[in-house]
């Protein structure tokens, strides 16, 4: 029976999961032909027809992050200080499935720092997601819901903070269920509030 | 002529540098045998006298990495904010050497997230380390240097910011150079110090 683009697109998308499981399971450190064969229940030889070599399998993993990253819910809130917060909120391993996503950000770090161009790369990512953060700061101090000050700085203060909460959580869950987080990044809003009559 | 045992604590301290210089350079995700036996300038056949498995080198890696963070040079600080500030500046990449450290930490989150017991074993690292810092803070809250507050919670939350601080700084120096760190921290100290009349 002939295959069919159906079949071709079908397959592509078991290709993408099988990449995604191996990843959040093991991730960049476990990422091997072998190992996302094993996962379709194929040969790495079928592995071949869609990664040359174990960069391209990389390069496609970064980009799969990267998409499932763009394409995930979102909270919506309205302006000012919420939009702040809730933009951070989508960044926190609150759910299985940013679990997964966060824990393979994080081993793409080492990935990234192992390679110049994979470096380069990431940091315009974060410097992106920074000056979306910025926006939004500045909006609430527009709207008098944040201190003033450079909403830069605070971005880079509000992104460090959320980046390093991820590693914890994911590092010691216990010790970082999801209403802790949310507590924690709770802690770091206030303090850019200004105080009554301060 | 036969080996003394100073020649073998002198090839110990070799592979130990060549193991860190090969950590530094590519992170775990690039610390293979191979690897460490050529930044040696020695054949792998030697390095199974050292490493019986790539788990055994893993293993000695982590550890070197541990005694490395313990034996670095600390800021010394009176009580108080002074304390929990130097406590901190000590994490952050403001040194080659640092930068070397952290992104060997970085990477060694990988490898934890990866294996259950080292998982276990770096969060019992990281609360011994907020443990440490919560100490330093409730010293600091006693003199009426911080606000008050649970300390176990401000030490969550400034470690968590430190973190991403790290990953931030390593993933962008031009961005974050060693004054901009610095000033971040500050902003964060800032915000748990009581204000005047407040």
């Amino acid at each position: 029976m002939p295959r069919t683009k159906g079949d071709h697109e079908a397959r592509r998308r078991d290709v993408s999961e099988a990449v995604w499981r191996v990843l959040a399971a093991h991730g960049f450190g476990g990422l091997t032909m072998r190992a996302v064969a094993a996962e379709l229940g194929a040969t790495t030889g079928l592995l071949t027809h869609y990664f040359r070599t174990k960069r391209d399998l990389v390069a496609y993993a970064l980009d799969l992050l990267e998409r499932r990253t763009a394409a995930r819910p979102r909270r919506t809130a309205g302006p000012g200080v919420s939009a702040v917060r809730a933009a951070l909120l989508d960044i926190l391993p609150l759910t299985d499935e940013a679990t997964d996503s966060n824990r393979v950000w994080v081993s793409s770090w080492d990935t990234a720092l192992a390679d110049p161009e994979l470096g380069a790369d990431h940091a315009r990512k974060y410097a992106r997601s920074r000056d979306k953060l910025r926006d939004l700061i500045a909006e609430a101090q527009r709207l008098g819901e944040l201190s003033p000050g450079d909403p830069a700085r605070i971005a880079a203060g509000a992104q460090a903070f959320v980046l390093g909460l991820v590693v914890q959580a994911l590092l010691d869950a216990p010790a970082f269920p999801p209403h802790r987080q949310v507590e924690l990044l709770d802690d770091h809003l206030a303090a850019l509030v200004p105080t009554p009559g301060g």
